[in-house]
Protein backbone atom coordinates (compact mmCIF):
# COMPACT_ATOMS: atom_id res chain seq x y z
CA UNK A 1 0.00 0.00 0.00
CA UNK A 2 1.77 2.89 -1.52
CA UNK A 3 2.29 6.58 -0.65
CA UNK A 4 -0.10 6.08 2.62
CA UNK A 5 -0.08 8.42 4.96
CA UNK A 6 -3.36 8.08 7.42
CA UNK A 7 -3.63 5.63 10.58
CA UNK A 8 -5.40 3.13 10.07
CA UNK A 9 -7.45 1.81 13.62
CA UNK A 10 -10.03 -1.25 13.94
CA UNK A 11 -11.87 -2.08 16.85
CA UNK A 12 -12.13 -6.09 17.62
CA UNK A 13 -13.96 -8.02 20.48
CA UNK A 14 -17.02 -10.70 21.13
CA UNK A 15 -20.33 -9.09 19.39
CA UNK A 16 -21.75 -6.80 22.60
CA UNK A 17 -18.77 -5.25 23.80
CA UNK A 18 -19.15 -2.03 22.56
CA UNK A 19 -17.39 -1.95 19.62
CA UNK A 20 -19.14 0.17 17.32
CA UNK A 21 -20.02 2.90 20.20
CA UNK A 22 -16.35 3.43 20.83
CA UNK A 23 -15.72 3.36 17.51
CA UNK A 24 -17.72 6.25 16.77
CA UNK A 25 -16.79 7.94 20.44
CA UNK A 26 -13.34 8.13 18.83
CA UNK A 27 -14.28 9.54 15.44
CA UNK A 28 -16.23 12.20 17.23
CA UNK A 29 -13.31 12.83 19.33
CA UNK A 30 -10.83 13.18 16.63
CA UNK A 31 -12.90 14.38 13.99
CA UNK A 32 -12.82 17.37 17.67
CA UNK A 33 -9.31 17.79 17.31
CA UNK A 34 -10.07 18.50 13.62
CA UNK A 35 -9.26 15.17 11.97
CA UNK A 36 -10.95 13.48 8.93
CA UNK A 37 -12.09 10.41 9.67
CA UNK A 38 -13.51 7.69 7.74
CA UNK A 39 -15.63 5.26 10.04
CA UNK A 40 -15.94 2.10 8.28
CA UNK A 41 -17.06 -1.50 9.03
CA UNK A 42 -16.99 -5.31 8.03
CA UNK A 43 -17.86 -7.49 6.78
CA UNK A 44 -19.50 -4.97 4.17
CA UNK A 45 -17.66 -0.84 4.39
CA UNK A 46 -18.24 -0.64 0.64
CA UNK A 47 -21.03 -0.91 -2.06
CA UNK A 48 -19.75 -4.34 -3.16
CA UNK A 49 -18.56 -6.00 -0.02
CA UNK A 50 -21.97 -4.79 1.10
CA UNK A 51 -23.68 -6.67 -1.47
CA UNK A 52 -21.20 -9.53 -0.70
CA UNK A 53 -22.15 -9.41 3.15
CA UNK A 54 -25.73 -9.68 2.50
CA UNK A 55 -24.84 -13.15 0.39
CA UNK A 56 -23.06 -14.26 3.22
CA UNK A 57 -25.49 -13.25 5.94
CA UNK A 58 -28.73 -14.02 4.74
CA UNK A 59 -30.36 -17.19 3.68
CA UNK A 60 -29.89 -20.33 4.95
CA UNK A 61 -27.59 -21.26 7.92
CA UNK A 62 -24.90 -23.59 6.42
CA UNK A 63 -25.79 -23.06 2.63
CA UNK A 64 -21.87 -21.98 2.50
CA UNK A 65 -19.52 -24.31 3.63
CA UNK A 66 -16.26 -22.39 5.92
CA UNK A 67 -14.00 -22.47 3.03
CA UNK A 68 -16.16 -20.65 0.49
CA UNK A 69 -17.41 -18.04 3.05
CA UNK A 70 -13.72 -17.71 3.81
CA UNK A 71 -13.04 -16.70 0.33
CA UNK A 72 -16.55 -14.61 0.30
CA UNK A 73 -15.65 -12.85 3.03
CA UNK A 74 -11.59 -11.76 1.95
CA UNK A 75 -13.77 -10.93 -1.39
CA UNK A 76 -15.70 -8.55 0.66
CA UNK A 77 -12.22 -7.27 2.45
CA UNK A 78 -10.08 -6.46 -1.04
CA UNK A 79 -13.00 -4.18 -2.01
CA UNK A 80 -13.25 -2.86 1.39
CA UNK A 81 -9.81 -1.78 0.69
CA UNK A 82 -10.07 -0.84 -2.39
CA UNK A 83 -12.28 1.06 -2.12
CA UNK A 84 -12.70 2.60 1.08
CA UNK A 85 -9.79 2.30 3.17
CA UNK A 86 -6.60 2.59 0.90
CA UNK A 87 -8.28 6.34 -0.86
CA UNK A 88 -8.83 7.33 2.30
CA UNK A 89 -5.60 6.69 3.74
CA UNK A 90 -3.81 7.68 1.04
CA UNK A 91 -5.52 11.06 1.08
CA UNK A 92 -4.25 11.34 4.71
CA UNK A 93 -7.68 10.63 6.38
CA UNK A 94 -7.50 8.60 9.21
CA UNK A 95 -9.74 5.07 9.09
CA UNK A 96 -12.03 3.17 11.63
CA UNK A 97 -13.37 -0.23 11.54
CA UNK A 98 -15.65 -2.18 13.35
CA UNK A 99 -14.08 -5.29 12.65
CA UNK A 100 -11.34 -6.14 10.65
CA UNK A 101 -9.53 -9.23 9.03
CA UNK A 102 -9.24 -10.05 13.24
CA UNK A 103 -12.42 -11.12 13.48
CA UNK A 104 -11.85 -13.96 10.81
CA UNK A 105 -9.18 -14.93 12.64
CA UNK A 106 -10.83 -15.72 15.30
CA UNK A 107 -14.58 -16.70 14.71
CA UNK A 108 -13.16 -18.94 11.72
CA UNK A 109 -10.54 -20.26 14.47
CA UNK A 110 -12.98 -20.82 16.95
CA UNK A 111 -15.45 -22.70 14.62
CA UNK A 112 -13.18 -24.16 12.39
CA UNK A 113 -9.72 -23.97 13.52
CA UNK A 114 -8.33 -26.57 11.51
CA UNK A 115 -8.51 -24.03 8.81
CA UNK A 116 -6.35 -22.01 10.88
CA UNK A 117 -3.49 -22.26 7.83
CA UNK A 118 -5.72 -21.99 5.17
CA UNK A 119 -6.65 -18.42 6.76
CA UNK A 120 -3.53 -17.03 7.83
CA UNK A 121 -2.38 -18.18 3.95
CA UNK A 122 -4.95 -16.41 2.36
CA UNK A 123 -4.77 -13.40 4.08
CA UNK A 124 -1.22 -13.04 2.82
CA UNK A 125 -1.87 -13.67 -0.51
CA UNK A 126 -5.02 -11.48 -1.37
CA UNK A 127 -5.26 -8.81 1.49
CA UNK A 128 -1.58 -8.59 3.42
CA UNK A 129 -2.32 -5.38 5.66
CA UNK A 130 -2.89 -4.98 9.22
CA UNK A 131 -3.95 -1.91 10.80
CA UNK A 132 -1.51 0.20 12.89
CA UNK A 133 -3.73 0.02 15.87
CA UNK A 134 -5.81 -2.66 16.98
CA UNK A 135 -8.08 -1.49 20.01
CA UNK A 136 -9.69 -5.29 21.32
CA UNK A 137 -12.47 -4.73 23.72
CA UNK A 138 -12.20 -7.29 26.17
CA UNK A 139 -15.23 -7.80 28.57
CA UNK A 140 -16.98 -10.69 30.41
CA UNK A 141 -18.88 -12.44 27.91
CA UNK A 142 -22.19 -13.30 29.85
CA UNK A 143 -22.52 -9.33 30.31
CA UNK A 144 -21.63 -8.93 26.49
CA UNK A 145 -24.08 -11.85 25.11
CA UNK A 146 -27.28 -9.94 26.90
CA UNK A 147 -26.08 -6.62 25.28
CA UNK A 148 -25.70 -8.43 22.01
CA UNK A 149 -29.30 -10.26 22.46
CA UNK A 150 -30.86 -7.01 23.44
CA UNK A 151 -30.36 -5.14 20.38
CA UNK A 152 -30.94 -8.62 18.42
CA UNK A 153 -27.67 -7.60 15.82
CA UNK A 154 -27.13 -8.87 12.38
CA UNK A 155 -24.70 -11.37 14.14
CA UNK A 156 -27.47 -13.47 15.93
CA UNK A 157 -26.10 -16.39 14.02
CA UNK A 158 -22.75 -16.66 16.49
CA UNK A 159 -24.87 -15.42 19.83
CA UNK A 160 -26.55 -18.33 19.02
CA UNK A 161 -23.80 -20.57 19.94
CA UNK A 162 -23.85 -18.76 23.61
CA UNK A 163 -21.82 -18.33 26.52
CA UNK A 164 -19.52 -21.25 25.60
CA UNK A 165 -18.70 -19.91 22.03
CA UNK A 166 -18.54 -16.75 23.45
CA UNK A 167 -15.62 -17.51 26.14
CA UNK A 168 -14.07 -19.33 23.29
CA UNK A 169 -14.29 -16.31 21.24
CA UNK A 170 -12.44 -13.92 24.18
CA UNK A 171 -10.09 -16.69 24.02
CA UNK A 172 -9.08 -16.20 20.91
CA UNK A 173 -9.06 -13.01 20.13
CA UNK A 174 -6.64 -12.19 23.57
CA UNK A 175 -4.57 -14.98 22.02
CA UNK A 176 -4.43 -12.56 18.86
CA UNK A 177 -3.70 -9.69 20.85
CA UNK A 178 -0.47 -11.61 21.99
CA UNK A 179 0.35 -13.15 18.73
CA UNK A 180 0.21 -9.31 17.54
CA UNK A 181 1.44 -7.34 20.24
CA UNK A 182 2.68 -4.75 18.40
CA UNK A 183 -0.20 -3.49 17.05
CA UNK A 184 -3.15 -4.88 19.72
CA UNK A 185 -4.24 -2.97 22.45
CA UNK A 186 -6.19 -4.52 25.21
CA UNK A 187 -9.03 -2.86 26.83
CA UNK A 188 -11.09 -3.54 29.40
CA UNK A 189 -14.41 -2.83 28.50
CA UNK A 190 -15.88 -3.60 32.05
CA UNK A 191 -16.56 -0.19 32.92
CA UNK A 192 -18.70 2.62 31.60
CA UNK A 193 -18.70 4.07 28.33
CA UNK A 194 -16.38 7.19 29.58
CA UNK A 195 -13.90 5.48 31.14
CA UNK A 196 -13.27 3.28 28.13
CA UNK A 197 -13.40 5.97 25.63
CA UNK A 198 -10.58 8.43 27.47
CA UNK A 199 -8.43 5.20 27.64
CA UNK A 200 -8.96 4.38 24.08
CA UNK A 201 -7.89 8.61 23.17
CA UNK A 202 -5.52 8.51 25.24
CA UNK A 203 -3.46 5.69 23.08
CA UNK A 204 -4.44 7.04 20.76
CA UNK A 205 -2.93 10.11 21.14
CA UNK A 206 0.25 8.39 22.50
CA UNK A 207 0.19 6.74 19.16
CA UNK A 208 0.06 9.11 16.47
CA UNK A 209 2.81 11.37 18.67
CA UNK A 210 5.09 8.17 18.24
CA UNK A 211 3.97 7.74 14.50
CA UNK A 212 4.69 11.71 13.71
CA UNK B 1 -11.38 -35.55 -2.89
CA UNK B 2 -11.79 -38.66 -1.12
CA UNK B 3 -13.74 -41.76 -2.81
CA UNK B 4 -14.43 -40.22 -6.43
CA UNK B 5 -14.99 -42.79 -8.65
CA UNK B 6 -16.83 -40.81 -11.31
CA UNK B 7 -14.51 -38.97 -14.53
CA UNK B 8 -14.22 -35.29 -14.28
CA UNK B 9 -14.73 -33.78 -17.96
CA UNK B 10 -13.84 -30.17 -18.41
CA UNK B 11 -14.54 -28.30 -21.95
CA UNK B 12 -12.42 -25.31 -22.58
CA UNK B 13 -11.81 -22.51 -25.19
CA UNK B 14 -12.50 -19.46 -26.60
CA UNK B 15 -16.10 -17.83 -26.46
CA UNK B 16 -18.35 -19.40 -29.52
CA UNK B 17 -16.01 -22.03 -29.93
CA UNK B 18 -18.52 -24.90 -29.70
CA UNK B 19 -17.89 -25.96 -25.82
CA UNK B 20 -21.49 -26.13 -25.02
CA UNK B 21 -22.70 -28.19 -27.69
CA UNK B 22 -20.13 -30.32 -27.73
CA UNK B 23 -20.41 -30.88 -23.55
CA UNK B 24 -24.37 -31.46 -24.30
CA UNK B 25 -23.16 -34.13 -27.16
CA UNK B 26 -20.51 -35.94 -25.23
CA UNK B 27 -23.41 -35.96 -22.32
CA UNK B 28 -26.08 -37.52 -24.77
CA UNK B 29 -23.47 -39.68 -26.20
CA UNK B 30 -22.17 -41.18 -22.57
CA UNK B 31 -26.28 -41.16 -21.81
CA UNK B 32 -26.83 -43.29 -24.56
CA UNK B 33 -24.11 -45.76 -23.22
CA UNK B 34 -25.94 -45.97 -19.83
CA UNK B 35 -23.89 -43.90 -18.22
CA UNK B 36 -25.14 -41.40 -15.47
CA UNK B 37 -24.28 -37.86 -16.63
CA UNK B 38 -24.11 -34.56 -14.70
CA UNK B 39 -23.70 -31.69 -16.99
CA UNK B 40 -22.63 -28.05 -15.32
CA UNK B 41 -21.17 -25.03 -16.09
CA UNK B 42 -18.99 -22.47 -14.96
CA UNK B 43 -19.24 -19.45 -13.33
CA UNK B 44 -22.55 -21.14 -11.55
CA UNK B 45 -23.28 -25.04 -11.38
CA UNK B 46 -24.51 -24.82 -8.29
CA UNK B 47 -27.30 -21.93 -6.19
CA UNK B 48 -24.73 -20.34 -3.90
CA UNK B 49 -22.35 -20.09 -7.30
CA UNK B 50 -25.00 -19.16 -9.63
CA UNK B 51 -26.09 -15.89 -7.04
CA UNK B 52 -22.07 -14.77 -6.87
CA UNK B 53 -21.90 -15.48 -10.89
CA UNK B 54 -25.13 -13.23 -10.80
CA UNK B 55 -22.59 -10.57 -8.62
CA UNK B 56 -19.85 -11.03 -10.69
CA UNK B 57 -21.53 -10.42 -14.17
CA UNK B 58 -23.81 -7.67 -13.58
CA UNK B 59 -23.75 -4.19 -12.16
CA UNK B 60 -21.14 -1.67 -14.01
CA UNK B 61 -17.88 -3.70 -15.78
CA UNK B 62 -14.82 -2.55 -13.67
CA UNK B 63 -17.00 -2.24 -10.36
CA UNK B 64 -15.09 -5.36 -8.90
CA UNK B 65 -10.85 -5.63 -9.21
CA UNK B 66 -9.53 -8.02 -10.53
CA UNK B 67 -8.02 -9.17 -7.42
CA UNK B 68 -11.71 -9.35 -6.20
CA UNK B 69 -13.20 -10.95 -8.94
CA UNK B 70 -10.56 -13.51 -8.61
CA UNK B 71 -11.89 -14.19 -4.82
CA UNK B 72 -15.17 -14.49 -5.98
CA UNK B 73 -14.80 -16.78 -8.89
CA UNK B 74 -12.69 -18.71 -6.59
CA UNK B 75 -15.46 -18.95 -3.77
CA UNK B 76 -17.96 -19.66 -6.94
CA UNK B 77 -15.93 -22.77 -7.48
CA UNK B 78 -15.27 -23.99 -4.21
CA UNK B 79 -19.32 -24.11 -3.53
CA UNK B 80 -19.67 -25.63 -7.59
CA UNK B 81 -17.09 -28.45 -6.08
CA UNK B 82 -18.94 -29.08 -3.31
CA UNK B 83 -22.20 -28.96 -3.80
CA UNK B 84 -22.64 -30.29 -7.34
CA UNK B 85 -18.80 -31.90 -8.65
CA UNK B 86 -18.03 -33.80 -5.80
CA UNK B 87 -21.45 -35.33 -4.50
CA UNK B 88 -21.63 -36.41 -8.09
CA UNK B 89 -18.30 -38.08 -8.84
CA UNK B 90 -18.98 -39.64 -5.25
CA UNK B 91 -21.44 -41.29 -6.73
CA UNK B 92 -19.97 -42.83 -9.70
CA UNK B 93 -21.55 -40.10 -12.18
CA UNK B 94 -19.43 -38.86 -14.88
CA UNK B 95 -19.41 -34.94 -14.62
CA UNK B 96 -18.89 -32.68 -18.14
CA UNK B 97 -18.42 -29.12 -16.88
CA UNK B 98 -18.46 -25.98 -19.42
CA UNK B 99 -15.54 -23.99 -18.45
CA UNK B 100 -13.48 -24.67 -15.10
CA UNK B 101 -10.31 -23.37 -13.28
CA UNK B 102 -8.42 -22.83 -17.08
CA UNK B 103 -10.70 -19.97 -17.56
CA UNK B 104 -9.93 -18.30 -14.65
CA UNK B 105 -6.05 -18.78 -15.86
CA UNK B 106 -6.44 -17.51 -19.33
CA UNK B 107 -8.44 -14.78 -18.93
CA UNK B 108 -7.00 -13.20 -15.99
CA UNK B 109 -3.41 -14.24 -17.70
CA UNK B 110 -4.75 -12.04 -20.71
CA UNK B 111 -6.31 -9.14 -18.56
CA UNK B 112 -3.66 -8.92 -16.44
CA UNK B 113 -0.73 -11.18 -16.68
CA UNK B 114 1.21 -10.15 -13.23
CA UNK B 115 -1.71 -11.81 -11.12
CA UNK B 116 -0.67 -15.19 -12.95
CA UNK B 117 1.45 -16.67 -9.74
CA UNK B 118 -1.99 -15.12 -7.52
CA UNK B 119 -4.21 -17.13 -9.49
CA UNK B 120 -2.42 -20.50 -9.02
CA UNK B 121 -1.49 -19.86 -5.05
CA UNK B 122 -5.45 -19.53 -4.85
CA UNK B 123 -6.02 -22.20 -6.80
CA UNK B 124 -3.87 -24.77 -5.32
CA UNK B 125 -4.91 -23.40 -1.53
CA UNK B 126 -8.75 -23.37 -1.98
CA UNK B 127 -9.53 -25.45 -4.97
CA UNK B 128 -6.73 -27.95 -5.63
CA UNK B 129 -8.69 -29.99 -7.96
CA UNK B 130 -8.17 -30.53 -11.70
CA UNK B 131 -10.11 -32.50 -13.75
CA UNK B 132 -9.30 -36.35 -15.81
CA UNK B 133 -9.89 -34.70 -18.77
CA UNK B 134 -9.90 -31.03 -20.36
CA UNK B 135 -11.03 -31.10 -23.90
CA UNK B 136 -9.83 -27.58 -25.70
CA UNK B 137 -11.46 -26.80 -28.55
CA UNK B 138 -9.02 -24.79 -30.74
CA UNK B 139 -10.77 -22.79 -33.34
CA UNK B 140 -10.06 -19.81 -35.52
CA UNK B 141 -11.00 -16.70 -33.32
CA UNK B 142 -12.61 -14.66 -35.98
CA UNK B 143 -15.19 -17.54 -36.86
CA UNK B 144 -15.26 -17.87 -32.71
CA UNK B 145 -16.09 -14.43 -32.32
CA UNK B 146 -19.12 -14.10 -35.01
CA UNK B 147 -20.59 -17.23 -33.20
CA UNK B 148 -20.27 -15.70 -29.95
CA UNK B 149 -21.35 -12.29 -30.91
CA UNK B 150 -24.20 -14.18 -32.74
CA UNK B 151 -25.73 -15.61 -30.20
CA UNK B 152 -25.15 -12.61 -27.80
CA UNK B 153 -23.58 -14.91 -24.58
CA UNK B 154 -23.31 -13.87 -20.74
CA UNK B 155 -19.59 -13.75 -21.98
CA UNK B 156 -20.12 -10.16 -24.31
CA UNK B 157 -17.45 -8.25 -21.71
CA UNK B 158 -15.31 -10.38 -23.05
CA UNK B 159 -16.16 -10.42 -26.35
CA UNK B 160 -16.42 -6.56 -26.58
CA UNK B 161 -12.11 -6.20 -26.38
CA UNK B 162 -12.55 -8.39 -30.21
CA UNK B 163 -10.45 -9.92 -32.27
CA UNK B 164 -7.09 -9.17 -31.28
CA UNK B 165 -8.33 -10.09 -27.53
CA UNK B 166 -9.57 -13.42 -28.57
CA UNK B 167 -5.94 -14.22 -30.24
CA UNK B 168 -4.40 -13.29 -26.52
CA UNK B 169 -6.93 -16.04 -25.28
CA UNK B 170 -6.31 -18.84 -28.22
CA UNK B 171 -2.69 -18.52 -27.55
CA UNK B 172 -3.38 -18.30 -23.84
CA UNK B 173 -5.26 -22.09 -23.36
CA UNK B 174 -2.64 -24.01 -26.64
CA UNK B 175 -0.18 -22.67 -23.96
CA UNK B 176 -2.43 -24.00 -20.31
CA UNK B 177 -2.78 -27.67 -22.78
CA UNK B 178 0.74 -27.92 -22.80
CA UNK B 179 1.30 -27.34 -19.93
CA UNK B 180 -1.27 -29.52 -18.21
CA UNK B 181 -0.25 -32.02 -21.08
CA UNK B 182 -1.61 -34.68 -19.03
CA UNK B 183 -5.32 -34.26 -19.39
CA UNK B 184 -5.71 -31.95 -22.08
CA UNK B 185 -6.92 -32.72 -25.55
CA UNK B 186 -6.81 -30.35 -27.91
CA UNK B 187 -9.61 -30.49 -30.26
CA UNK B 188 -9.48 -28.89 -33.72
CA UNK B 189 -12.97 -26.74 -33.90
CA UNK B 190 -13.08 -25.71 -37.39
CA UNK B 191 -14.77 -28.53 -38.29
CA UNK B 192 -18.23 -29.55 -38.56
CA UNK B 193 -20.15 -30.07 -35.35
CA UNK B 194 -20.31 -34.16 -36.02
CA UNK B 195 -16.84 -34.69 -36.69
CA UNK B 196 -15.38 -32.84 -33.22
CA UNK B 197 -18.19 -35.01 -31.60
CA UNK B 198 -16.89 -37.84 -33.09
CA UNK B 199 -13.28 -37.32 -32.22
CA UNK B 200 -13.85 -36.54 -28.78
CA UNK B 201 -16.06 -39.57 -28.08
CA UNK B 202 -13.28 -41.59 -29.20
CA UNK B 203 -11.12 -39.95 -26.94
CA UNK B 204 -13.62 -40.15 -23.84
CA UNK B 205 -13.36 -44.37 -24.98
CA UNK B 206 -9.77 -44.31 -24.80
CA UNK B 207 -9.83 -42.86 -21.30
CA UNK B 208 -12.30 -44.61 -19.72
CA UNK B 209 -10.69 -47.46 -20.85
CA UNK B 210 -7.25 -46.39 -19.00
CA UNK B 211 -9.05 -45.59 -16.34
CA UNK B 212 -11.34 -48.62 -15.86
Amino acid sequence: MKNRSGLFVSFEGIDGCGKSTQSKALRNHLEGEGQTVVLTREPGGSPGAEEIRQLVLTGEPGRWSAESELLLFNAARRDHIEKTIRPALQAGKTVITDRFADSTRVYQGATRGDLRGMVDQLHDLMIGIEPDVTFLIDMDPSTALERGLARRSGEDRYEEFGLGFQETLRHGFLALAKRFSNRCVVIDGNRDIGAVSAEICAHMAARVGSFG
